[in-house]
């Protein structure tokens, strides 16, 4: 059986996603599609808007054979780090490619990309330390860097941010010497950046709950550019427990672990920098909202979203010493979170040969990495717990992966 | 002027408080009365029914004329520790005598009681050793030890918990030796420690709080057990505030607290022992409730009001190092909460020759005290702070010490 990889987060999932699942099937004529999706909270340092189990299934109803997660020691981390989780993880499920969704749509680009990356490496380190210096963000010294070298080459621009993960794609493939091909989809349409959504059926995921939020949870406006099971479940989720995620949601929580925390307790967070946390202290007690209080923490030096992942660490009580321990050792286990019939077969085709086991129940898990995925699926769920729904708490150990037909 | 110093809680002020205060002022004849009251955590382990500022105003209008905090370093401690705080703070503020309440209404006993204690004092430690390693709770060996003493003199029991305190109000000034004279006032009415509100105008303030509670918020079944300013303090607040506080109201965050933390964690926090950071959280998943979760957490060796202060210890974040730093140092600062013009002339009196500062200000204090204080008081706003008042988070500084004419 021929399979082909995706890399997801379906936040939520819309006809954007549905297009390139049914896209990397034709152009890699694979006979499954296997996605690894991030759990709980992403890679902007955000909460899913659902929970993984619901987004897991509406990826099986557009087009996805397996749903394994991206656990959170890689879901919440800059692009690097993120796609090396990824790839590691479609590398263990034995997938025969990988397909990114791009602009360029051309995978070349990305290969010659990674290697003028290569022979620049001396150059560019150099290049953004400078830069860093300075006390400009990460993105934007990497941009500058990228500006800066000698381009005698005509290759794909690595300051434009939608190359960037495609880039890490690649060269996750190329440096770990995987037996695995890449390959791109062009992106169906302009509007995937439209900061709102159109009349146009394809949107970004994030003008899509920008809409849901900011009309209360009602879902009219979004009917036209998400698949009917995608609209079905999400109406399930909001009534099942009342709500969506998103910062305001866990807002509270986190401004009562800050007055909470020690300074020295903060400084142990993982990507809590260069007295970050006196800036966390100093700027809370004045913040009524999230985004209010993000205006307020912002600076040149952090992008929102490195400043979001931050905060996600400080809310999930995740330390650089846990990060180091988890990211440091091999991974210890896959979680199944779905798959429909020709998934079962593929994954009953590897799992003789697997090095990583494939689990599908969460309480046989065991170590580090387990300890935080289990802390992570209950401080996901604890404003649903707050309002009264403890069974909430306790997803991870009464779910079974969905299984459709 | 003279004056007598008295050790309060006010949770909330009754007839029964008011009727001592009146007595405490006759039998001392002194001048101006200093009460001591526990800020925003109690004795008991327990967030005080309404802040401190609102509490020190019930004083002041039922016969209080200087209110001070006891710092949450003594406040939510076992009897000793308590009591010992207490004491220092009273003679900083240079008390002539210190009058508590008691169910036999003379002092002798008392003394006798510390001096029988202090000869007995090694057969004593041995006995309740013993009892401690056969499992029992700190209270109950303290109750079997003294029962197992050599009684050849008539004394005061130290196995009834109403001693207690007492006993070590007097322990504390004799063993320091402090120039106060002890004093007891009789207790009016048995229905001091009737379980529930009944047609007598004094019952304790247990029954007020569960009356209170149990008739949301509902005060009309309390108007005749607590003085006319009281219930208007009390209705301000609810009206003001929108709720009353009690560990209903923070165990959402406590069981937030408990999942977020780690084992190690859970393990610094004070009286935290003997392995009780896994009995939390193995226990606290399946809670719904504070009453639910603290019989699940229930054993013989810990009494309810020992599991109630280390839970709030939890809440706070209070680790063993903090309060061993605080309380092996002199006392830094006295914080000032309310006074009236008598209260007014005392201070200015005793403020030349204070060997620790009276703060009327809480941004001048500094030190690991301040920033325990400052924590404390955003803590116990927390759930305010998540309904929408921000403004509650800063009360510790908004605030200045109420005065009445």
């Amino acid at each position: 059986m021929k399979s082909v990889g995706v890399v997801v987060e379906y936040n939520p999932l819309h006809n954007g996603h549905a297009y390139h699942l049914q896209e990397a099937r034709r152009m890699s004529q694979a006979d499954v599609v296997v996605a690894v999706m991030s759990g709980s909270f992403l890679q902007r340092g955000e909460p899913a808007i659902i929970s993984k189990w619901e987004r897991a299934e509406m990826a099986l109803h557009s087009g996805a054979d397996v749903i394994v997660e991206l656990p959170y020691a890689y879901s919440t981390q800059k692009a690097q780090t993120f796609a090396e989780g990824a790839v590691r993880i479609l590398n263990h499920l034995k997938v025969d490619c990988i397909n990114f969704g791009s602009e360029i749509g051309e995978i070349e680009s990305f290969i010659r990309l990674v290697n003028f990356m290569h022979t620049h490496k001396d150059a560019w380190d150099e290049l953004v330390r400078n830069q860093l210096q300075a006390g400009v963000s990460y993105p934007r010294a990497c941009m500058e860097a990228f500006n800066s070298l000698d381009h005698h080459e005509s290759i794909l621009s690595l300051s434009e941010p939608n190359n960037i993960l495609g880039y890490h794609y690649t060269k996750a493939i190329i440096d770990s010497d995987f037996n695995i091909e890449a390959q791109t989809t062009k992106r169906t349409s302009a509007n995937y950046h439209d900061p709102k959504v159109t009349d146009h059926p394809i949107a970004s995921a994030t003008s899509i709950r920008k809409k849901v939020m900011s009309e209360k949870g009602d879902l009219t406006g979004i009917k036209h550019v998400v698949p009917y099971v995608s609209m079905n479940i999400l109406e399930r989720y909001q009534h099942e427990y009342g709500t969506f995620h998103s910062w305001d949601l866990y807002f509270p929580l986190l401004q009562f672990e800050i007055e909470r925390s020690s300074i020295e307790q903060l400084r142990e967070i993982y990507e809590c920098e260069e007295g970050l946390e006196y800036r966390l202290k100093d700027t809370i007690s004045n913040a009524s909202n999230f985004k209010e209080w993000m205006e307020a923490l912002k600076t040149k030096r952090y992008t929102w979203t490195r400043l979001q992942r931050l905060l996600t660490h400080v809310l999930t009580n995740t330390t650089k010493q846990e990060m180091k321990a988890i990211t440091s050792e091999p991974l210890p286990y896959i979680r199944l979170l779905g798959m429909n019939p020709k998934g079962k077969e593929y994954v009953n085709l590897i799992k003789k040969n697997l090095d990583c086991p494939l689990l599908s129940r969460f309480a046989k898990a065991r170590g580090t990495m387990a300890a935080q995925d289990d802390r992570i699926g209950k401080i996901y769920a604890a404003p649903l717990a707050m309002k009264g729904n403890i069974a909430a708490l306790k997803r991870d150990y009464t779910m079974s992966p969905i299984m459709i037909k």
